[in-house]
């Protein structure tokens, strides 16, 4: 009985629970023995709340029952531990944060879960304040990908990916600066949804780079993704980031399905440095939607490394005082990132922000004459956990900082990406595709998503363990 | 004839001319006259514009002519030569910038007093990029207080003071970053006005720190600076950050004079680093207003502090191409200012952006208690030109960084401060006391200001060239 739902989308899950053809409190029973059973596989679960969990369901069957309805009624949900869960600490991947006292209360994002009927069911191992693309974690421990356990997951949002992908839950809660989301769901074969910035609310999570940082759903199905980002979106005055945006323009309602889409693949340095997996995924994507052009994006090379030092300068400005106190409690791979982050100097941080201005106002020109673009999330398959360098086009780099290659230009201006899973003929692991639109229009990447998913092109099959 | 119209202040001036009482054309000639001969000796003006004076004055008295009403017809101004004026480069005091193209159209507020029929003279000295407080510049020469021409006007907007204090002209404007209208305006004897940040556009000037840069006008009595201030208010969406701003408060109405404004002397930090003539000046005019309270400003000093690192990690960001190409240019007692800056790191001007943010919020606590604090403008009166060191409180330190101690707290969090210039008994220098209101609260500080110089206690004579 507790496999039979695993497999579930929450679409599905919640049509069963709210057609009473199953209770929430079976469904939560379920994913329980199934998280007691698969964890210890992959350990991606730092907490699991089975009492919360369980109470809970019983709650959301008392309110159907009573006549209410609940759009995710009784899905199990977890979330990257750098979210709040009332009676939890936030540990935000850190050992250091284990000393703070339990949150009082859940985060926004969590709250809106809950309150739409999903089930809280735990709470997911991360890099260490998500300073990370590998899934490794010297306190938690590595978190491992489903479907080859000798595999990263990626990172930040390690367990968020591992969690969804061995079908443990069938929607987790994750956060992306660089990449967080959008690699473990290409490394896990995930559909992840990175909106646009500032579109979800930050209140009640652990920061990483307030400038960059963005909250989103990984699922496995593009619908999931929909139903589960309706529920999350929303003004909330508590995250003064998210509160202070003008007023989302209207755009003119486009056709359903890509038609009447004017979509390209990005090329330039979308289409350089990586596997041919990565190429691959993207052409076969493409072709699925009859898209032959390719429009060149400039600077985005210049855009990464704006995004690192921006990364690295505002993350050690927020963890300054720890890096002070405590540098022997960091993670050894992210310590020594922090402490470089302390030493760059203002002015390259002012002319990193000075850029990023300046390429958002260039990606909007291009934006003009498109509506999506399409470029790799990864530039290959999940690396071997502790691989600690790699060669791409014959030259030799570090692995942690480059996974995140194509995901970093992207998030740098906030814009909206869809990873959609690709599984090439033959090959034992899948690879993510960004479908990225312009700010605001997540509804663009979303639909072009489903109807890859809809056609078969791409897939996200529960992992087989 | 030409030193009849000498003393006149902009209001008195204005009056004559609206009146037809004297032409505009007459002022102007006589003001052209004055600066001929007083300029020599103070070196106020860097480029004096004759032709365009005699011509617009021509306008105006045209235009009155024909039945329009201008509210400053005929009043002679000029301006810090880091607003642009057609058809001059726009120097900033600067000798990199004379390589520059001329400027094709005047700054925005150069454009609104001439809308009002003002009459622009001319262009003024200033310490070079506005990184100064003495009013000393090594390719300009140095700029001369006219009430004792052996000492400094204070800086950065050094012409702007010495112009107004010789009465070349009644009107100038300035800017003030950290001090720079306020700290002349206390060595020159002059009322001067340093708006809340974001009331005045700066569109048309040369920046110096985006984030503190304020504008505004020094004028020999309150009624001008109303007077001024009044034609130069107003949005311009050529200015992003005055455009961006929120809307401003609407506050009650509070009654005319001093009488039921909560008015406080600002203690702690604004009582200690000075000698006796500051606090003698806040005394006086504390008397004068019935002022008995004494508030302490918590954490002024690091509210100093952090004004610095701002001013010169960003200053240093914007010119860092100048800085690399062309160091030998600079000021030498710039230079290494600039240079330094550079080598700022990006975790110190964060926590100076955070703490700013911090005492802007304390602040806004303590002026839900009173409507009006009172502050030295400077810790003494104008140095000797060349000081280098001075001792304060038994303490010795460089002159020049440490002249604005008293201005930078308060115009790091942008609020209005109209300075009024006090003549002890017997003393042969002024000295400025900073009247400081809440945010957008200009009025209450106007009002004050005029209600003093009604009462008598500050005033602004020509100085006797």
């Amino acid at each position: 009985m507790s496999e039979l739902t695993r497999p579930w989308t929450a679409a599905r899950t919640a049509n069963a629970v709210r057609n009473r053809e199953i209770s929430a409190e079976t469904v939560a029973s379920n994913a329980l023995e199934v998280i007691k059973r698969v964890n210890p596989l992959v350990n991606a679960f730092t907490e699991v709340t089975s009492e919360r969990a369980l109470l809970e369901a019983r709650c959301v069957d008392t309110a159907l029952a009573a006549g209410h309805d609940l759009p995710l009624a009784g899905v199990p949900f977890a979330v990257k531990n750098l979210y709040d869960v009332a009676g939890q600490t936030t540990l935000a991947g850190s050992r250091i944060n284990r000393d703070a006292p339990a949150a009082t209360a859940d985060g926004h994002l969590v709250s809106k879960l809950k309150a739409s009927g999903a089930i809280l069911t735990g709470c997911l191992n991360m890099g260490e304040y998500a300073y990370d693309f590998t899934g490794e974690n010297s306190h938690d421990g590595t978190c491992k990908n489903p479907h080859d356990l000798t595999r990263m997951t990626g990172g930040s949002s390690s367990g968020s990916a591992s969690a969804a992908a061995s079908g443990m839950v069938p929607v987790t809660l994750g956060s992306d600066t660089n990449g967080s989301i959008r690699v473990p769901a290409s490394f896990c074969g995930l559909f992840g949804l990175k909106p646009t910035f500032g579109r979800l609310s930050r209140a009640g999570t652990f920061p990483f780079v307030a400038n960059l940082d963005h909250l989103g759903p990984l699922t496995r199905s593009a619908e999931d993704l929909a139903l589960v980002y309706d529920v999350l979106q929303g003004l909330d005055p508590a995250d003064p980031w998210q509160a202070s945006r003008t007023t989302q323009p209207t755009l003119p309602e486009l056709p359903k399905g890509p038609d009447g889409l004017r979509m390209a693949v990005a090329g330039g340095f979308f289409r350089q440095m990586g596997e041919p997996e990565a190429f691959d995924a993207v052409d076969l994507v493409a072709r699925a939607l009859g898209i032959s052009e390719e429009i060149d994006i400039p600077e985005a090379a210049r855009a990464r490394a704006a995004a690192y030092v921006i990364t690295t300068a505002e993350s050690s400005t927020l963890l300054l005082d720890k890096i002070r106190s405590r540098p022997q409690d960091f993670d050894p791979d992210t310590r020594d990132r922090f402490i470089s982050g302390t030493m760059v100097p203002a002015v390259w941080l002012q002319q990193a922000h000075r850029f990023r201005s300046w390429f958002r106002d260039m990606m909007r020109e291009i934006f003009k004459s498109v509506d999506i673009l399409l470029a790799p999330a990864t530039p290959f398959h999940a690396l071997k956990s502790g691989t600690r360098t790699m060669t791409l086009n014959g030259q030799e780099m570090l692995a942690r900082p480059n996974i995140g290659l194509f995901t970093q230009p992207i998030s740098f201006i906030g814009l909206p990406v869809a990873t959609v899973p690709v599984w090439l003929d033959g090959a034992a692991l899948p690879i993510g595709v960004q479908v990225i639109a312009p700010a605001w229009r997540e509804d663009l990447a979303l639909r072009v998503a489903h109807h890859l998913q809809e056609m078969g092109t791409v897939q996200a099959p529960v992992a087989d363990l």
